[in-house]
């Protein structure tokens, strides 16, 4: 083993003894963006180690007897919530357009995220949330992932025909009922290793704060 | 006109000129409850004057479907809400128990807190929160409330009388459709005077800070 390789296994040996933070988040979810801008630097000043994990809303909303975003069901709250966020961007300097239509249909980001190898997997991300609420580009659109894989040198043919296998749609299945199961009812969400949760971007803080504390 | 008379005139005057943070809460409202014990001290450090605003969430509520607390509609947000305000009194050191039943009546309470003086607002709500979340008290008892305006000199028989005319009813009323007019659609809630409005107890900080500067 080169010496590089040995750097690389100790570095994930100690990657495995950091206190742990998974980041659960949909990409249609809109505090989902900040949260997802502001959780790699607020990690590692924490010693945390974050894992970027995407799930689908839809099926848990749906439980809930919503066939669209509450945030469409409820009037007040869906214009609150859009000035909310504005402020919000306007504060992390951060750009930020409203998606039209809003949700965007978010299954395919999903899938190809996981595509993606764990170690770009945040890298990703980032890139399809300020995709849409920083650009107001259409997530749904391949042309669209396939150019943000195209910017992060990710081999889009590759990564593209993996989302659609049926490992992949599994995988994200898995993942949603894996949500359901910790208690998870909104986007983001952060649980701890220990299984403690935190619902909501200015939730953030308070949930690393946990993980470091139990780590 | 004595000097004490003229001091008073002074500080009303001062109170006129400072920036302003209206505070709206239902005192069934879960998240009202630290919002009310962190508020003064607060807006005291930050130089803004802020008014204690009892509203009633029930008519919001049925207005979005709901006959119940959402926390008691939708399961798993309800126990996260719990575990969260427990985590949350825990930091603040604050004393809490889950109210019994949850939500708890709030009309009575609401029109106390209107009968009493607009200066001393604040204190019985704060005991109203402290005996509810704090002591578990069943706040629609007319005794527990009796106990509480007594507990603040202020008078029992007097206020719990002018709770229960027709002005004060009418002006409970006004105030929940204010808060519709307003945006409000949950609770707490914070309206600068700029009309600018912010929602939930983590929100209290930033409403501050956007009324100061526009004080």
């Amino acid at each position: 083993m080169g010496s590089a390789g040995l750097w690389q296994r100790q570095r994930a040996a100690l990657h495995c003894l950091m206190p742990r933070l998974d980041f659960w988040f949909d990409f249609a979810s809109t505090y989902s963006y900040p949260a997802a801008m502001r959780i790699a630097p607020l990690a590692q000043a924490s010693g945390v180690a974050i894992r970027f994990r995407p799930f689908l809303l839809g099926p848990i909303f749906k439980a809930q007897g919503w066939d669209n975003s509450p945030f469409n069901v409820y009037e007040a709250k869906g214009r609150y919530m859009w000035r909310d966020l504005e402020r919000l961007c306007a504060g992390l300097s951060l750009p930020f357009r409203k998606p039209d239509p809003f949700p965007q249909h978010s299954l395919l980001a999903a899938r190809v995220a996981l595509a993606v190898d764990e170690r770009r997997r945040g890298d990703f991300s980032r890139a399809v949330f300020d995709a849409e609420f920083g650009e107001g580009k259409p997530i749904n659109e391949p042309s669209v992932l396939d150019n943000l894989l195209r910017g992060l040198n990710l081999d889009p043919r590759d990564t593209m025909a993996r989302a659609q296998s049926d490992e992949v749609k599994g995988a994200l299945r898995a993942e949603t009922e894996e949500a359901v199961r910790l208690g998870i009812f909104g986007a983001p969400a952060f649980v701890t290793g220990d299984s403690e949760l935190f619902w909501g971007n200015d939730r953030l803080e308070p949930a690393l704060a946990w993980a470091k504390r139990q780590g």
